[in-house]
C-alpha cells in the first residue's frame, strides 16, 4: 500500500510513501548511463538516461520501487493486488517483466508523451525475478513536470489513463478513484458556511469545519482523497526548500503509523520511507520511519557515465 | 428510541416516530376537560384543558407517549436511558411522577412560556406506575406554534434548554446534539460546487452530492441531524393537506425499518407508529408500521366536556 | 434518480422508487397478451407475455418505467445521464429503441437467463419516441426470483453485469457501486463493539451505533449503500402482507422528501411513486408521494387475452 | 488549535502539536528551581520544581505553552475560544492568571492528585500579561505517568474532568468529545469483516478497511478521534528511541499541513512545532514545521539550581 504524488511548485516534485509490512533492505540507487540493464526477453540496454530512485539490489540488479531519470520523467510502482494481470510472452511486442518496467521506460523516454508511445508496444510478462522474488502485482504512476498518467496491467490489457490529479494509491482501479473524488467536492479549507440550518444561526466552534467528511483512515480510497485535498490546498509557487519540506508534509498526512494497519498475516504495514525528487535538478530527498530528518542525494554530484550502479545506504538515524 | 419534531407551515404541526422493540397496545386517547387526572403526590386534577395523543390506558389511566392540548401546547416523552434521573419526594415543590408529567403540564399551560414557569416548581419523583410498569427514563420535547424547549431530568436537576431547531431524539443530552450539528453545516440540497480540486474540473455525476456526509444510520445523533436536514429543506407555506403529508415524509426519512436496529436482548426496534397533530385545529393524524394510510381523528368532533376518556383503537389495516 | 430492488421473502418482490422533478402523468398499465407492440425497426409484436407496470401512455403506446411479465421477469429503467450511449441503426442485430426495451424483453423472456440470450443480439438505437419525448439516458435492472442483472448501454457497447446484490440506483456505472460497498462492510445492525479503545470502556449511548457511517444523503451512491443495508437486514421468510409492507419500508428509507434534492434547473426531485410487484402472483402495489396508502392491482383479475391495454389511474388520495 | 497527548510505553511521554497562524518566537525554556516566578495576585514563587517546556519569553518571563516538571507532571494549554471564561479577582481563593497557571501548578505539584487538590482553590482571573499580549482563551491538559485530567475554565466555574483517553484538542468542551468517541467504537486496524452483506461475499480490496469512517479533516473533534485511534493502536512496550519516534508519528497523523486550515482573517494555521517529553528523564524532544529532525534537550544536563532561565532557540534547519 502506497501513495505517490506529482507536485508542481516553482519546480516539479515527484515522490511517494512506501507502506509495507516487511522490508527488502532498499537503498537509494543511481544507475549511470552506461550501467547495462539486462532484459529477460529483449536485448540488454547498454546505454540510457541516468536514473535515481529507491531500489533493492539483488545480484547486482536494481529493482526500482520508483525512480526519476535525468530528463525528469518519473515512475512509481504501487501495489495492485487481485487486479494486476501479467501475460505470457507474445510475439511482435516488447515483452517486459514488471521488474524491468521502470528502467525500460526511463531508459528511453524523456517525458510522458514519449512513454505513452512506448507503452503501446509493451506486453507485461509473467516472469518473476527469481524463485525468492515472485511477481509483485503492480500498477504504475508516470509523470513529468506537465502531466501524469496511470498504467494498469488488467486482464483486459494494459490500460493507460490520463491522471489529471497527480495522485495514485492502490486498489481499486484508477477510474474508480477518480469518480470517488466527486463525493468530496464540497470540502474546503475554510470556515463552514451554514447552508443547512436556515432558521438557526450556527457559530463555527472550530476552524477546519469546512473539511468535515475528509477521510482519515488508511485504506487506499481514503488516502487518495486526503492526499488530493492536502495537495490541492498547498501554498502556491513555493521555492525549493519550502517545496521539498511541504512535499513531505503532504505525504506525512497520509502516512501509516505503526499499529494502524494490520495485514492478513497479522503483521503491520507502516510507511517505511518517504521520498521526494526534484525532477529537474535530480535531487533526491528521503526520510525513513525511524529517521524523520530529510536526507538529500544529488544525482549530478555522481559520475553519470560510469558502468556501475551507486548504492547509497539509507540513514536510519 | 424516537424522533419528535415541531414543524411550521401555514399551520403548526407536532409529532413523532415511536421506535420500540415491544408494544404496550397504545391507542389514540382524548382526555376531555372533566376527566379527572389522579395524582400520586398532589390533589387530583378535576378540570383541565382537553388533551389528545397516543397513550396506553392502564386501569383507566391514560399513560401518554405524547399529546397536544386544546390550546396547541404539545409534549412528547422520549427515551433517555442512563441519563434520566428521578428524585425522592421533596417538600415545597410539586412532586410529579414521569407518567404524570404530560397531563400535568398540558392540563394548565397554554404555551411554552406557561410551561417554563410551571417547570420551575416541579420535582420528578421516582414513583413507578405499578410493579408491572416500572419507571421509563425520559426526556421531554415541549412546543407551541412559536417555540420549543427540551426538558431533561438529570442528576444535577431538571435542565431546561431552548430548542431552536425543533427536533429531539434520544441520548446523549440535548446540548451535545446541538453542538454536533456544526459538523454538518456545509451540507445543502443543491449540486456540489467543486471547492476541493482547483486544478481539476469535476462534473456532478449525481444530484444530491451537496449533502454527501449526511448520516443515514439509526442512532440518535444521526436521526437528529437527518431530521433537521429534511425539515430545514422543506417547502415553505404548505397548506394543510400538503403539510401533513410532508410531515410524514420528514419522519419517514428517519424511521426504523424492521431488522435494522437490534437491542441488547436480541429484539428489533422499529417505528411502531408516526403521528402528526395540527396543533391549532386539534386534528390528530397517525400511521402505523403495518398501515401507512394516514388516519385522521379530530378532537373537536368529540364532546370535550365529558368525564370519560375516548380510547380510539389504531387501524392496523 | 431512482432506486430499484429485488427482494426475496416467501415470495419474490420487485419494485422501485421513481424520483423526478416532473411528471408524465404515469398510470398502472396492463398490456394483455394480444396487445400489439409496434416496433420502430422490427416487426410488430402481436402476441406476447402479459405485462403489468407503471407507464405513461402516449398515442396509445405504453412507455413503461418498469414492468413485470406473467412469468415473473421484471425490468426497471433508471436514469443514467452522461453514461448512457445509444447507437445508430446497425445491420445484423435487433435494433431496439430505449423505450421499446422493456416490452421487447418482457414479451419473449421468462427469466434472466432468457433475457441474457436476447440481450446478446440487441442494439439500442438512438431513435426517440417523438420530438416532444426525446431519448432518456437509461440503464436497466432485470430480475427474476433467482437472480438479477444490470444492463448498461455504454459507449463501449451494451455491458451486462451479474447483480449479486439486487439493487440499482443511478450513476456511476454499476461496477463502481459494487466496489463502493466494500467501504461499508463493517456496518451492522447491532450494538457497537468497542474495538477502538482498548484502554477505555465505552458504553453504547444509543442503539444503532453499529451502523454509524451508513450514508443518509440522496445521491445515487448513498442510496445504493443504504438500500442494500436495509434490505440485507430484513426479517427472513416474511409472508405476503408483511413482505409487501416491509418492501415499502425498505424503499421508504431511501425515498426523497420534497425539498432535499435540487436539480440544475432549480426544481426539486422527489419520490413520485413507489411500487412493488409480487412477481409470481402478478399483484402490483404502489403508493404515491401524496397518498401513502398501498393500493393493490391484481393482473390476473383482468382479461389478459384482450388486444387493448388497461390504463388504471393512480389514486392520489 | 492543538492536539496534546499522554502516551505510555516503557516510559511515559507527554507532548503536543501547536497549530497556529502566527508565531510568538517560542523557544525551549528551562526554569531552574530558584528562578523566581512573579505572581500578579499572590506572593512570588521563589523556589519550586524545575520546569522544561516551550515558551515565549517576554520581559524575562517565560509564558509556557506546555511544560513538564522534574517530577514528571505535565501541563499543556490549548486554545478554547468562546468557552474559556476568566473571572474577576475574588477573596479567599488563589487568584491565578491564565499565563501563570502552568508554572503555578508545576511549581508545587508532583502528580495529578496533587494538582487536583491545588485546583480546588484556584480562581483564574481575567488579567492579561500586557496590552500587547491579551488573554488567551485556554483549557488545560494535565497528566502524570498514571493519569490525565482536563481543566476547563467555564462560565459555571473551573470544571475538572478525569481524562481516561489521554487526549485533548480544542472546542467544544471535553465531555462532548468523550461522548463523540462512541460514534467511532467499531473502527479497528484490521481487515473489514463483512457484516453487512449476508448474501454476498465481499473481498477486501484494500488493507485498512476496518477503519473506514475515521475522520481525516483538521477540526478539533476529528483530530481528537484520530489521535485516539492512532494512539490506541500503538505497538506496546516500546523502548525509549522507538517510543519517542512513534510519539511523533502519532502527532504527525493529526498535524496540519500549510494551506489546509484557513482562519477568519484569511491566514493559514499549521503545526508550528511538535514536542515530546520523556517525563521521567526530563528529556525534551521537538520538531518544527521547517525542520522534521528530532532535536533533544536534556533538562538534567543543565544546572537546575540556578536563578536564571535557560532559553534554547529552536533549530529551524
Amino acid at each position: 500500500m502506497c501513495t505517490a504524488i506529482s507536485f508542481k511548485a516553482k519546480n516539479h516534485y515527484f515522490g511517494r510513501n512506501l507502506d509495507l509490512d516487511f522490508s527488502y533492505n532498499e537503498s537509494v540507487v543511481i544507475s549511470p548511463r552506461n550501467f547495462p540493464f539486462k532484459m529477460r526477453c529483449l536485448d540488454d540496454i547498454t546505454t540510457h538516461f541516468a536514473i535515481i530512485g529507491m531500489a533493492t539490489v539483488v545480484d547486482g540488479v536494481p529493482l526500482y520501487y520508483e525512480a526519476t531519470n535525468e530528463k525528469g520523467l518519473s515512475i512509481a510502482g504501487l501495489n495492485f493486488p487481485d487486479n494486476a494481470h501479467y501475460n505470457n510472452k507474445k510475439d511482435g511486442v516488447n515483452n517486459i517483466t514488471p521488474f524491468e518496467f521502470i528502467p525500460y521506460v526511463l531508459s528511453r523516454c524523456e517525458n510522458v508523451d514519449d512513454a505513452s508511445v512506448v507503452l503501446k508496444n509493451i506486453n507485461l510478462v509473467n516472469i518473476s525475478f527469481s524463485e525468492e522474488l515472485p511477481l509483485s502485482p503492480l500498477h504504475f504512476f508516470i509523470c513529468d513536470s506537465e502531466k501524469s498518467i496511470t498504467v494498469e496491467p488488467l486482464k483486459t490489457g494494459l490500460k493507460i489513463y490520463e491522471n489529471p490529479v497527480g495522485v495514485l494509491t492502490n486498489n481499486p482501479t484508477f477510474d474508480w478513484h477518480l469518480l470517488n473524488l466527486q463525493n468530496y467536492t464540497s470540502l474546503h479549507n475554510g470556515l463552514a458556511v451554514n447552508k443547512l440550518f436556515k432558521s438557526f444561526n450556527l457559530h463555527n466552534f472550530s476552524l477546519g469545519l469546512g473539511a468535515v467528511g475528509l477521510p482519515g483512515d488508511f485504506s487506499s480510497p481514503s488516502r487518495f482523497v486526503k492526499a488530493m485535498f492536502v495537495k490541492e490546498n498547498s501554498p502556491k509557487n513555493l521555492e525549493t526548500d519550502s517545496a521539498v519540506n511541504h512535499f513531505f508534509h503532504i505525504l506525512s498526512s497520509v502516512a501509516m503509523p505503526k499499529g494502524c494497519v494490520q495485514t492478513e498475516r497479522g503483521e503491520f504495514e507502516y510507511t517505511r520511507y518517504t521520498c521526494c525528487c526534484d525532477t529537474k535538478k535530480g535531487d533526491y530527498y528521503y526520510t525513513t520511519y525511524e529517521n524523520p530528518k530529510i536526507t538529500k542525494i544529488s544525482m549530478h554530484k555522481f559520475n553519470l557515465n560510469k558502468r556501475k550502479i551507486y548504492e547509497i545506504k539509507l540513514r536510519q538515524q
